[in-house]
């Protein structure tokens, strides 16, 4: 039997669940695993449910579902088909070099399309998985040219997802606003809101710090102040320099990528304002 | 509004959120929170789901709600009340300690109505608190007739739960039988299975662990094999002395033992065969 | 055969562990542990060293060392006498129950000889464990009387170190500059340094991040900006609204102090800049 | 200037890092940073000592300590020349492919000379690495005959260490003991002493543990019994059926597997019987 995920994003209200349920045994779509959360603050609601069973009904499960729940409830039934990501790098090959050898092993449910960057020195990792790279290079060109380069890149790649593997470009309002949010995300190298802004590794290190981090989030055009998705830590201590703290930082911040992209994957992330709500 | 907590536990079957969360809007109960979970293995289904209404129609939900599910269903209604905890200790003092101190200043939603030990050292820390101590003495009789006393202090006390905080003895069959399943809990210092039975730190060194850790479970017959309900860990090393291990698994022993506890007195575990379901 | 702890702080330059064993090696102290670290930013050095031995040569061994490494080299021989503690508070019962119980254990080589308090709340905590309790109260008079009134207590309980367990008041400039650098230890409730400032919870809930963290640092004008001596984190999700933040990070905060606490009295800390080398 | 590192271990006894340190001050080898290690169960002593300066004099420091230190004493200066490794493989890529990743980026100061595998599949990958992949299958001959074939391939490699990366099988008495204690490194599937044996995630998802970890140890004839380098675990909860924990133990596995190997080749690890001194 199929296994898809229902996703529901509504304003709360009483007997929701009930509804969404009621809705899905009605067409003999069976509940195998559901979580949800309604915001306090701004009473919103979330839910998502795996579901089994003959998607033959999958319009009118949803045409039900508009009906019954709250005006502007947004409601989605993803299927589990491979996902396409197109990669943004600058030079550094820890986390491009993570998510190609996931997507080769079978470990990420997604194909890389495309691996585009504003130096040449990853195109050789690219190629080695048989991924295009596209040079897309800031030299001699205006930053609005640059962006335009890309973006076109982007968009004939196709991509669900574009991940900004650590590209260390700000990327300007026009390039973000050019994608709907939650497509773009980036990893970011600190645990913000610590350590905002350039050479976060030079800043822990003068600060002192006995922890480092790395936080993956969805961009919007405040820099750093996307909603995040992931965050994880390592412990240092006064025996690490600046380049000590990058080196140990970099295991991290591969790790905490994979797990966002593994979440958002698996339709396990919503975007709530500023924030995210990940089962 | 008031709140309390459905529990619900049943042979798993298609629909039975639909059912559960139907009934509960019926009553005009509202669903705060709902967590589920279906096993694979043996399909038993268990859910938590925290209420908000007027449960003066609480005899009609759970009546109605054991005639639509499956025969067998266990369905629980309760409140909040602060629980009655049992505390049974030898001669450490850092379990009892952190449990007398988060239940004085309100952290844990309980109350210690009686410490009992096989020595008297730990009656100072209880008398602090005002809480009675009873010493169950090993000396100079049977193992029988020490396990009858104990189990009469316990009886007496009339608690929800019994806690083994670094209570060295080991429980006899007719000891453990006495009390239902889930009422006793242990914390055992080690990271199980590993190193089970006696001096588990001394086993640590000799083997060379770079990480130790502790245990909280539910007793059960089989030493150290009860349901687990927490766990967690911290590393060490080779500088690390079997005094050293244990004085650092102390930490890591009463942090377990609290959260374990915590999650049981939020009615969030539930026991499912040898393991357990914790939301 | 007594043991202590030589302390050695120097301009860094060649031959200076040479130097430091070889003259505990003259007057027979046997090293059992040492631990050195040369920043290569401005060229410190620091080395803890734990001696064996007969002691009656302490003022020999630390002329000849004052004698033969760089000038300004601070050299001290610690012996491991219970240190005395001052405890600052306002209302939040669980880092000073947590240093009560440790202390009352022994865990902890030290002894709480006042707690001085703000509010009352506290005092009965204190006086569990026969400590005293002295209210400083903020009522009626002005920031410089109640610093003063404070700084009197804190003179009068002759302590060696001043732990600021959640004591919400920002110290002035006046006071700080009171106690040499390195006698005031802070718990600070974020990971610092994101979150500085009032009501880092609330903060962290309006982020949105997935961690939560706690810093126990010296003291310094430089408010949050002190020498950090130890940090750790736990992992939280957007179940966890600032309450539950708080909650969630009393237990890090109680856990983090104590271990900085613990440094510091087996002399593993060295304040070198805003930062600390930690042993 | 070069930087080299000085191992020293021996039996323990007075005066034996000041003259480790005299003898390289004299030598004019500055000290860098020096860890050292005495145990008290067996009185052995291991110190790694980072020197700088002129090594011209090698023979003459390596000649002066063998004749102070204690007889036995094991004395080596090693430089910093990038490491052989042969790896072992069977069907699972995720722990070769983290070590292909991190030497083709250059992270470890180390090369992969030669992949061998019972089985065909990661020849594919090694080869994109422009690793040859060396096929010793078990089909058809004994176990003696695949071993002494496995054996030809590795000597053949002229390798420093052999990393068996998920080569799942047990290596004989007459295989282990063809190599030095320390040559052969290998990764265990559990946190070790628990799950020993086979299968261990299928044994951990019956236990109910909520930690999984993973183990790098050194190969000794007791399998599953080596000196232990490194451990990690991630938490884990009821949702996971075995292949789900063995998802989430790959991540640590091969983050476990790369922090090992790169304490190796740092000079940083020494055996100690059955346990290991990491500094």
């Amino acid at each position: 039997m199929e296994k898809r995920i229902l996703l529901t994003e509504c304003a709360d209200s009483t007997g929701l669940i009930a509804k969404v349920t009621q809705t899905c045994f009605e067409h003999q779509l069976n509940v195998v695993r559901q979580d949800q959360f309604a915001s306090a603050e701004d009473s919103k609601f979330f839910m998502r449910t795996v579901l089994e069973g003959d998607f033959s009904c999958q319009d009118s499960v949803i045409r039900k579902l508009e009906q019954i729940l709250p005006e502007g409830a947004k409601v989605r039934l993803n299927d589990n088909r491979r996902r396409r990501l197109c990669v943004l790098v600058t030079k550094e090959a820890h986390c491009l070099g993570e998510l190609l050898m996931k997507c080769y092993s079978g470990t990420l449910n997604a194909d890389i399309v495309c691996v585009a960057g504003n130096y040449p020195v990853l195109s050789e990792l690219a190629h080695k998985f048989d991924v295009p790279f596209k040079l897309v290079s800031c030299e001699g060109i205006s930053r609005e040219e640059q962006e335009e380069r890309m973006m076109k890149v982007i968009d004939e790649a196709n991509a669900d997802y574009v991940i900004l593997a650590k590209y260390m470009r700000i990327l300007s309002h026009e390039m973000v606003s050019h994608y709907p949010l939650g497509k773009l995300i980036n990893i970011h190298h600190s645990f913000l809101p610590a350590f905002m802004g350039a050479r976060p590794y030079e800043q822990a290190f003068r600060r002192g710090v006995k922890i480092i981090g790395a936080t993956a989030h969805f961009v919007t055009d405040n820099l750093d102040e996307g909603p995040i998705i992931q965050q994880d830590v390592i412990k240092v201590n006064h025996r690490y320099d600046p380049e000590a703290l990058a080196k140990a930082g970099h295991d991290v911040e591969q790790m905490v990528l994979l797990r966002a992209i593994t979440k958002v994957l698996d339709d396990k992330v919503f975007i709530h304002g500023n924030k995210t709500v990940v089962f």
